[in-house]
């Protein structure tokens, strides 16, 4: 794996990390808070697993392929449930974890 | 699944951080630090997949089968470095890993 | 500082993230969701500081006095707004972060 | 505040948690490492709270300047250890830690 491949993925986690985090602060400002209780959680969720993932990678951790698998999966899961909202934030969201998701999976052995 | 048992896992992985973070102290205050170098690195990850993973069966993450999985195998290879240094801070810190990769592998579905 | 004292705080600092998250997953399942949105946010960035200074603790920071100070802040804050709600589990958690607050309040130097 | 300083911030808050990270990797690979120590314990302090911060402004914490005071304490100590070290990777690490202190500075009340 090049320095560059890595320091893409990095990008990709970042990226995924914001998008979560700005959805989940959104999602918590929208009217309808109950329709958005799903996202709010995996956006936690997501958020969470990819600055992990991002420090993880950063400082050189043997456990790539492991943490790209769970990372992969959640990122997933986050990404389908922001792509049934119509909110431009849960839109942008879904389409930060699918980059993300498909980033990791790169990772993967 | 219930609440003992989750619980018991909670406790599980507290105890392993808390090893880990006092294995990576003690290991950085060592005369012959260059021998524990491979210890400090997996104390480190290993404290911080189960500070993550505590946090997550405390709020409800609907990912607890796959964050188990990889908490098992980082827990596990950390006990495995660990086991290897006759210093007591090592000894009792892979005692602590690997019962805590058993607790982790009884919540994989 | 004795090390049954640190204990203490740690003990503090884990009841106080787990009522969090706690309030934070069951906040989420309230009937009226919108009223509970302060006490989510607070719970969520009240766990994550506690989970955060119980590591920091336990791997020796030379941060205690500067993360206790930041960390009690924030339990004072998340426990009064959790003492405004009535849900059981509200008030357990601002109980947990008033306690946990007290606990790092100890710790500043 | 500006989105466009936020910006910024994070920014620096990444940089240095990523220039922090590798300069524990490249620590832990030094010859003489016993050397090494002291800058190996503040990079992992120096790169958690960063994560930690860039996680927290992008989720909308409310307690923007408590944490940006502790995260800029931490980069200045960070900063004055590598900058003793005539490494790269310390070099390197003191420059991004000077400027993240900086820019944790501005976001103080």
């Amino acid at each position: 794996m090049t320095h560059e491949h890595y320091q893409s993925v990095i990008e990709a986690l970042y990226e995924c990390m914001a998008a979560c985090n700005h959805c989940y602060d959104a999602c918590l400002k929208e009217e309808d808070v109950k329709m958005m209780v799903g996202c709010i959680r995996l956006d936690r969720e997501c958020a969470d697993i990819c600055a992990y993932f991002e420090q993880a990678i950063s400082r050189g951790t043997p456990f790539i392929s492991e943490l790209a698998q769970v990372c992969a999966q959640i990122c997933e899961a986050c990404g389908n449930e922001c792509k049934n909202h119509h909110h431009e934030h849960c839109q942008k969201c879904a389409e930060a974890c699918f980059k993300c998701a498909e980033a990791c999976r790169s990772l993967i052995a």
